[in-house]
């Protein structure tokens, strides 16, 4: 079966200077790794991974949830690791060590300290990431395995055994291995990123970890991971479920020889790269989405930034309207009441609300009125796999989008008929 | 088949000087009510109802939706009535008259205008609500063979034909007749209400009508109305969706001759029954939630009151807490994902946060950590009909509540696999 192309989805079409490259590439100079069974999924399938940057001056940027309640690696991540100089990434699926207070601090450090070790780098230098059940102690004897066990095959071709090792309910590989010609010569650029479930668009429920051989100054890869993200990962939503271990890390080894100066056409070139990269990745996720069978995208324009972001996520959160899509039905009535009940009481948006919505360029709505329009039309428009929604707000403050799936039977079995 | 007690839940508690009368006792003295069927619904059921008071100096109060997109006869009860002395309600199924601009206003305006005559009052003292599909042109034809209908058949005991032509998708009726021992006398107070989806604690989307022989000043009566919708409607979600149409009217006869006077014993016991009564109708109404199999109550303590209200409505708006519910499946995780999902960046609710989750009074986070605690009986407890949740947050400023419904299959196949 040839894999889809990368970039499928016509919201995200791929740079001019951006080559898809097979997914058995490997991962760009300077980087090994894998993923190995530990036992720690029931189901026995990968669930250890290992990243590792050879570089002697390796540069990285991270950004994690915004959950009041972060799960333990994100704290120690976030806290005590080096972020814009990580050498290693020990990561883990099916035990999210969240809502397990300093018990899961302590583990998370242990694991930290073993990888450390195993790969010969500083603790601090090892970023941590896990995924799946919340509220269980992390088992430390397993993980500590799988380190060993990642330890000895870590390879330049491990990314396929470490995507395997960070998958949790996804039914897919969300993974790239890309080419980028640039000016100043040709660099790679991989990610590995795994989401189905709890994905929100104040930062999707993920995992992401994004390679180069390219040359950063730690400022200039966290300022393009920060943008790339808030434009990505931000406009994604499956449920509006926040996650506790939300995880996006870029690192770069520099191994090309070729350096990315600041407010260089090279930088210009290699964020289209990362946006439209983390962009694809972002959609993947969504139509990955638990039971997802068709996915959406809401693009609101008009009125202040705050109302539009209110309007696009509650029109991408509504059970209602992801109802109708999943049913290929046009109810742009829900859209409606889902923009209104999200704008009451805002200044502002003074009721009746003057609102326009279009579906699949056929425009529906005027001024908050039913307008006359082609039913055939819009009743095939919305049987395609990818529908668009266009709301219209009085005033041109602002514009924003959120990608999103529908609400399925399975969606609903997969949360409600699987037991913890 | 013996109809259920109206006070059925733990959670709300029948009041003793409170009595149910049999579901035939007819509407208070000054009231009479009729539905017919007009051809507005597709299934043929009851759809337009008329609620009228006969009174010489009638007493009513309001309350309508929150959302920016209010349909149009919301727009015209709340800017045209007099809302502290209407003496007609006209209703109707299968229509919500939203999202048709100027045309739905001029459409309710002359259906307000016919009941107007045919009751013989003026228009402003007739309140219109409307439930049904948005987007679709009201029949006014219809509405007036359905208004001709109705005042034929207005009598005492028309309040369950009324009921029949305002619901929807209810799968059972939601009316109430009570009797109250007041210090001063004996009243009656009647609801008739219905509501399954589309149901938000910001105020459920719903009808109800609230009668009572007892006669109250107009600041009484819009005083009690407005607390008690405050603890009732506005506590429940089925699935955090905002309508353009929720209305729910108190109408006071005095035909018992007994007055409610301000800050007395008969005002405190006067406002507890209507308290119980609202409360129990909105917990139906989460029952009958669409797809509904189980109902929660989440309670929130702690933290400042808009924290513990963001996390009370994120909790029960979480379609991972709500598919978990369904399943009987006792997965707090989910709890701490959506409290830490609501209050993450917010000030005062520093990660990690130390949220506490207890379930049917068994504990089993503390602090943000998992506890040991008692698992085939917690199992056990989740699979009752009515599950309590317990979220406890840092500080002791607030208390709040949510009621909530399950997310299930047929929630999906009522919302998607039904085509507009």
């Amino acid at each position: 079966m040839t894999p889809l192309p990368f970039f499928r989805s016509r919201w995200v079409p791929a740079p001019a200077h951006v080559r898809e490259l097979g997914l058995d590439a490997g991962l760009p100079g300077g980087f090994r790794a894998a993923g190995v069974a530990a036992g720690i999924k029931v189901s026995g399938r990968p669930d250890v991974g290992l990243l590792v940057c050879d570089s002697q001056s390796p540069v990285s940027a991270a950004r994690f949830t915004a959950t009041a309640a972060p799960a333990a690696p994100v704290l120690l991540s976030r806290e005590r690791c080096r972020l814009g100089a990580l050498r290693a990434v020990l990561a883990n699926s099916g035990c999210a060590n969240a809502a397990t207070g300093r018990r899961g601090l302590e583990d998370a450090a242990k694991t930290q300290g073993a990888a450390a070790l195993a790969v010969g780098v500083d603790p601090a230098e090892v970023a941590l990431a896990s995924t799946g059940g919340i509220s269980h102690e992390l088992p430390v004897d397993a993980m500590l395995q799988g380190i060993l066990g990642a330890r000895e095959r870590l390879r330049r071709e491990g990314d396929s055994d470490f995507q395997q090792a960070i998958q949790t309910t996804d039914l897919f590989e969300k993974r790239a291995n890309l080419e980028l010609r640039l000016p100043s010569g040709t660099v790679r650029l991989n990610a590995q990123c795994k989401g189905a479930g709890m994905i929100s668009p104040r930062f999707a429920t993920m995992l992401c970890f994004v390679e180069t051989d390219a040359a950063l100054a730690p400022e200039t890869a966290d300022l393009l991971l920060g943008v790339c993200v808030k434009r990505s990962f931000d406009r994604a939503s499956v449920d509006g479920q926040l996650s506790t271990n939300d995880t996006a890390i870029l690192m770069c080894s520099g191994a090309s020889g070729v350096a990315i100066a600041p407010e260089s056409e090279d930088e210009l070139r290699f964020g289209e790269a990362l946006d439209a990269l983390l962009r694809a990745l972002a959609i993947m996720m969504v139509a990955d989405g638990e039971g997802a069978g068709r996915i959406a995208r809401v693009v609101v324009r008009g009125g202040d930034l705050d109302g539009a972001e209110a309007a696009a996520r509650a029109v991408a959160n509504s059970p209602l309207v992801k109802a109708a899509l999943h049913g290929g039905d046009p109810n742009w009535g829900r859209i409606v009441q889902a923009v209104g009940g999200a704008l009451g009481g805002r200044a502002g948006f003074a009721a009746p609300l003057a609102v326009d919505v279009t579906i699949e360029g056929i425009q529906v709505c005027s001024a908050g009125a039913a307008i006359a329009y082609d039913e055939p039309a819009l009743a095939r428009a919305v049987q395609a796999g990818e529908v668009e929604y266009e709301v219209g707000l009085p005033g041109d403050g602002a514009e924003t989008e959120v990608f999103f799936s529908d609400l399925s039977h399975e969606y609903v079995t997969v949360n409600a008929d699987y037991h913890t």
